[in-house]
């Protein structure tokens, strides 16, 4: 169905001829290929040495990838039995670098790659069945039960890369050569780098349901990419001696803070596939040491990049970093390039068209640039991050969200080995910044800088628990609690002046931004600054991210945006701040209404707050007061609540409590009514909680 | 309007001619004779001497009766002012008997008696406009305005009987004979004791709505009362000496163990108001000590008259003790008494209509009885308990409730000083019993034992909340749970056998009592003593009683019935056991039906618990599990977890975790629901969840 082999199959496009079959050969191409890159161990031994001390044996990967897919179509339903439970078991997890402890070999007693070549036989029967007798119907789409096969398939060759990178980590008696696994010949005169203008663009991406896509794929992103210029070639090695040579691996200046972690850990002196001889530089390849190509794309970590960036820089006088993402999308236009271009022609060290390793940064022209894809990855300055309406799938819940920590830099366009989605435009792999992988990079200059964007999903407890209860969905029919007593409030408030609201008490600020619907400017406090910090963010992203529990330490991610709920218009009228509702800083003054809901039950004093909240507000302004009144020593000293006790023998309720201190400045507006609020604590568990809101109209 | 002062007014029968004027008439004569009764105290240095160190002084007493009624007034949103704020927090509570730490002087600065005189004066100004300006309008309820009005007033007759009984423990140099406060002089021979048999009665009582009544002369009553014989008379002094001189209080077989305690700690050797002189014994009366009247009553606490009865069962050889509660309506329907005949007639020393103190035990027949009302209180010997229906009063919610203790035993028939309420049949005052009132006793020779009546409120957070959960109100329309998960179960079961079913973490058993209505017998087991305690004591009694958080420390009182339920008819068929779900003892087997509500995730080892839970269940028979899958450490080790976790990459939920567990011998009947429940925290707080139901048909 594809011209070449190890493209990813079309899934959903209008001219889809896709068909069981197309399926099948894909299936068993990439189990092939798989199968093959392991041939270039020499011995049952090589399968049990580790490549790297923080890794699994290479005899784990080889199995992992087939136990995923029995993994994800036993996770869908699609069979009901599994293929060896005990290997299913064992190659499941432990693909990441690990702390020592877990890779401690003790805990496993690995089978023989006899064993294993059988175990993936048995397999590929299982899963070839199921192809030829699963009901078939087009599109495929996420919901769809050929979705996991897809996903079991992609995922086997993002692991034939990572498993190449592995063996190129081997010690050499373990590998040997393969006819399908020969590295390029060529090397060429390094070529003198330039700088290519790039223009100014939009970027907007919007990944297609034409191809298989991983989570992080899909979602908006729109941003704009200010003009800059970009070296025509990725860095080759012959660039990158000349920062090795000026003593770049030895100052500390070029160096970013963690990457001098890194360098002074793994005691860096040169790229780890730099081998330095007697008789000058060798390239470590996958099955062999060459020398020196010099023409070829240096391949470092990100530390290393940034730093010869740094030190370029300094040699140029000009500033010199990586693209971001939205810059490397940039580059991939300037290019004038498309998936289906770069699918359809060989004209990138890509796919395995070519070789089994890096090629002279030459040989393939992209319009002016040069390996905008292939031959090696390249890396960006942008740590992965969700794109708008990210959500993850739910039978691969963990794919992306772990590297959603600011520690996982995205690299792009793929290289010599990178095959299937990995090869795509839309593909978002991300590593930590220390990894390597068939990745170098090339460097821009541009004095724009980059912005962080919020990767960061809330997982505290308390802090996602209010993110849902503010920004989240409705339970049993009981309206959002922020948004009701806004309502209540504008409703009752009729024709008063409307500049100035205090939401005293805000926690994760949903009734300050549905207040400024209402009022030119509102202010946010709350005591605890990880509760504003969430509504501060908020404000400037747009967006909140966190997790929910969902059952025991199972959890889903959310996200949730100000647009979707009609408050992107008012962010100007909002402004945050930490303080204390006992002792408000003198500023806070001259509100034509304050919020303090579910407040004052968890003051530590008070009747200070309300025998004072007087001075803060207008003349003819009001007080809005809403608690369950659930008083407790542990907020509360006893002496300081408002009610809830007996006095001189006769029950003193929290509104006898409220009329007897407010009464000298207020008068209750009309009785007080109650309004509902559901805390989501699990899938199954929630506070459903009722708030008395009394209105307090200032009179003197 | 009634023949005679003193009498309760009537409020509510067909005949009432009750005015505004009788209540205002009544008010100022209740007034008049509590402040006539201080003029008996000689100087302003008697308010203030304890005439019981356990006591407030006087002064004290002689201002609370009117802050109580301000405060009644207040609370019932009759008069918005108070007349003296100081006086009224000051005055409002202490009328207990206290530890000596409460009625340190340090914390008090009494006023003069003339000013609580004016402040009184003061009062009966605000109460007389009050009652003269209140709308009328008959008949008075518990609902009217007009009641805590007459609250008021009845508080002041309790008082008016208290504070004669402190004026007659003070010292004699702090009290004076006065016009209004004469005490009988008439001593005759003390007459021969002798028993009257009283014929078996069925007591059926219902407080009718003719009279003012506190909470706990509501509500429903009937008990058969098996026939007994009944001293004549009251034991009278002489009597009694033969008890002291006996060397009754010396001898520790006859008293028990509280009453023993009580004798030691007051190192009594005879009744509190006899006084042993040179010139022999010497009775203390109100405002004088007289020589002994041997044919008056004997005035005793509990103790002293228990143990004279057991003195007494010695001597006779028959067993001896005082009525109950019940027995003494016997007595006093067997005297053919009535309220309305005892308050036209002066057939009685009652309603102060003779003397202010007691007189000889033989002056006033009731048929064949004597003094069976008046002369003085008459022990018996059960401590008060709620009828069923209690309810309290919202103006008045302590007026009862804490006496519910077991501690606090009736006293029935009233005193020469008793008035107003108190003298009403159905006036039902509890004391601790080693208090002393005018108070003696009447013995009576039975067989019969007594039954104890449940008078405890459960007020422990988690029972009472469980309480109310299995037996309460529901809350945002979700149907009661356990009735719930048992219509469920049944529909479910269709026409499977049903003989035998066991709740496993039953609580406190409503799911156990609701099966009993398919099920020839259910067992409920629950691993809490305190839960099964409470279901066992439903079961028993037919009544739960508990209290509620409403707000901060305040509560309210709950009452609720099986047979309220339609549950009363199926006692028979359940059984409570404590008991360990994971440890089962081996004769709780061979069941048709198995529910486990919300056990699973408070298990220590529901692995345990899940593999081997069909050996109990019969072949075919279904085992019920809901659960809200909230697995905590707390309450299970992480190991133990049914799901709720990753398992080699993947997502483990309890349902995957019960599907691998029971699949053995069980098969799944029918795809989860999920059923929910509301437990009451507060007036304003919930905990709402989803329990996941799932059916297992044992089929291995």
């Amino acid at each position: 169905m594809n011209k070449h082999p190890h493209r990813t199959i079309p899934i959903h496009n209008k001219n889809t001829t896709l068909t069981r079959e197309d399926i099948r050969a894909y299936f068993h191409e990439t189990a092939d290929v798989y199968e093959s890159l392991f041939e270039v161990l020499t011995s049952d031994q090589a399968y049990y040495v580790k490549p790297n001390p923080l890794r699994h044996p290479l005899i784990f990967y080889y199995g992992h990838t087939n136990t995923f897919l029995i993994n994800k179509l036993v996770l869908a339903g699609l069979i009901s039995q599994r293929v060896n439970p005990q290997f299913e078991s064992m190659f499941a997890v432990g693909v990441d670098e690990m702390g020592w402890d877990d890779v401690n070999e003790m805990n496993y007693s690995w089978p023989t790659p006899a064993e294993v070549k059988a175990y993936r036989a048995s397999v590929r029967q299982v899963v070839d069945e199921l192809i030829i007798t699963l009901p078939f119907d087009l599109p495929i789409t996420w919901e769809s039960p050929w979705w996991p096969i897809l996903m079991g398939i992609e995922h086997e060759r993002i692991h034939l890369e990572t498993s190449s990178v592995l063996i190129r980590q081997h010690a050499l008696q373990y590998v040997q050569p393969h006819p399908d696994w020969a590295p390029c010949t060529l090397d060429v005169p390094a070529p003198q780098n330039s700088l290519i203008e790039i223009a100014a663009k939009d970027i907007q991406l919007a990944k297609s349901s034409d191809h298989y896509g991983w989570d992080n794929e899909y979602g908006q992103f729109n941003k704009h990419s200010p003009a800059f210029a970009a070296a025509k070639y990725l860095t080759s090695n012959a660039e990158f001696l000349s920062f090795v040579e000026a003593g770049g691996y030895q100052k500390d200046e070029y160096w970013l803070e963690e990457g001098l972690a890194w360098r002074r850990f793994a005691q860096a002196e040169h790229p780890t596939f730099w081998v330095k001889q007697a008789d000058g530089w060798k390239l470590r390849l996958m099955t062999a040491e060459v020398d020196m190509p010099w023409s070829w794309p240096v391949e470092v970590n990100y530390h290393e990049a940034k730093a010869y960036c740094h030190w370029l820089a300094a040699q140029l006088g000009k500033p010199v970093r990586m693209p971001g993402e939205h810059e490397w999308y940039s580059l991939y236009e300037h290019a004038g390039l498309s998936d289906e271009k770069i699918a359809d022609s060989m004209n990138a060290n890509l796919f395995l068209d070519h070789f089994a390793s890096s090629c002279p940064v030459n040989q393939f022209a992209h319009g002016e640039l040069f390996d905008v894809v292939g031959n090696v990855w390249q890396w960006t300055e942008t740590p992965i991050f969700p794109f708008d309406g990210f959500q993850v799938h739910p039978l691969y819940d963990d794919f992306t969200t772990p590297t959603f920590d600011g520690r996982h830099n995205l690299i792009k366009g793929g290289s010599w080995i990178s095959t299937g989605n990995e090869a795509l435009k839309s593909a978002r792999y991300a590593f930590r910044r220390h990894f390597f992988q068939h990745a170098g990079f090339r460097y821009i200059v541009t004095d724009t800088p980059l912005e962080e964007n919020a990767s960061h999903y809330e997982s505290d407890k308390l802090l996602s628990e209010y993110a849902e209860f503010h920004y989240g969905d409705s339970y049993f029919g009981v309206p959002n609690f922020c948004q009701a007593l806004s309502e209540y409030a504008i409703e009752h408030l009729q024709s008063r002046p409307a500049a100035k609201a205090l939401d005293l008490g805000c926690a994760t600020g949903r009734a300050t931004f549905e207040l400024a619907r209402h009022f030119d400017h509102v202010t946010g406090i709350d005591f605890s600054a990880r509760f504003i910090g969430l509504a501060l963010k908020l404000a400037q992203q747009g967006v909140l991210r966190y997790t929910m529990a969902t059952e025991g330490d199972l959890i889903s991610y959310q996200e949730r945006q100000l647009a979707a709920l009609g408050l992107d218009q008012v962010v100007d009228k909002v402004a945050f701040w930490q303080g204390d509702a006992c002792n408000l800083k003198p500023q806070f003054t001259g509100y034509d209404f304050i919020l303090a809901a579910n407040l004052i039950d968890r003051l530590y004093s008070p009747r200070q707050f309300l025998s004072s909240i007087h001075e803060r507000l207008n003349m003819g302004g009001v007080l809005m007061l809403t608690s369950p009144y659930t008083w407790q020593e542990e907020h509360t000293p006893r002496e300081e609540w408002i009610g809830g006790y007996k006095k001189d023998g006769e029950n003193v309720t929290t509104l006898d409590g409220l009329k007897a201190i407010l009464g000298q400045h207020f008068s209750l507006m009309q009785p007080p009514v109650e309004i509902p609020f559901v805390i989501r604590e699990t899938n199954h568990k929630f506070q459903h909680t009722l708030s008395e809101v009394t209105l307090w109209q200032r009179i003197s």
